[in-house]
């Protein structure tokens, strides 16, 4: 580009927005580059909600303390609480063992689920035989 | 096959083995017949591990009080604790609201994790900016 030197440091800008490349190695994503994000409140211990995120999502929800996500059905970025006021306020981010699931910890303003019900896992309990030792 | 009977009933033990279809039509399997499944200690609310499970994998966990998971590594069922011993017995299973993942609230033997780990999220904590209302 004329004016331009020809070997420009690369903008701060640009490289903030990447995610961290020691961790984006440690990810081990699916074919449409997802990993499963478990978002559970961060004190009642609450399993909220599981969403997926790929690289991009997990460097918004990192850099910017809301949880954000990748809507597979919408596909786009869904920073959840945009539409209905119910934030997740991030408190800590883990990722796993083998690296293809993530341990969101939040606060959860309101209902997590967009049925009203407080978590997505509050409608549908199957019949299951207990285990016993 | 000479001697049967043209129409025999559907026997007893092939019934068994599938799972309850009004289960199985809620469930929103990916590509590879799967859905995450979260387990939970059932009373200290810890995030243990994500697994994956297939039809089969859940109709196994649903009937033999044991957590029960499709290895994408390995290709094949992974009653988990069945070689380390460290089994989980299941105390409920709850579908999702959009059928696409499981939460197995379990009491989990020994350690979660096949690094010795209590969970499979202790090990690797990210960095992240922590969200202010």
């Amino acid at each position: 580009m004329e004016g331009m030197p020809e070997e420009s440091p690369q903008r701060p800008a640009e490289a903030e927005q990447r995610l961290d490349p020691a961790i984006a190695a440690r990810l081990k994503r699916d074919a449409h580059g997802l990993v499963a994000a478990v978002a559970q409140q961060w004190d009642t211990g609450e399993v909220l909600m599981v969403g997926w995120m790929d690289e991009e999502a997990l460097r918004r929800t990192l850099t910017s303390g809301r949880a954000t996500y990748w809507s597979r059905s919408r596909q786009a970025y869904w920073r959840k609480g945009d539409t209905s006021g119910h934030v997740q306020l991030v408190r800590e981010v883990r990722l796993d063992c083998d690296g293809d699931a993530l341990l969101v910890k939040v606060h959860q303003v309101g209902a997590a689920c967009h049925t009203g019900d407080r978590t997505c896992f509050d409608a549908d309990v199957l019949s299951a035989v207990v285990g016993v030792a």
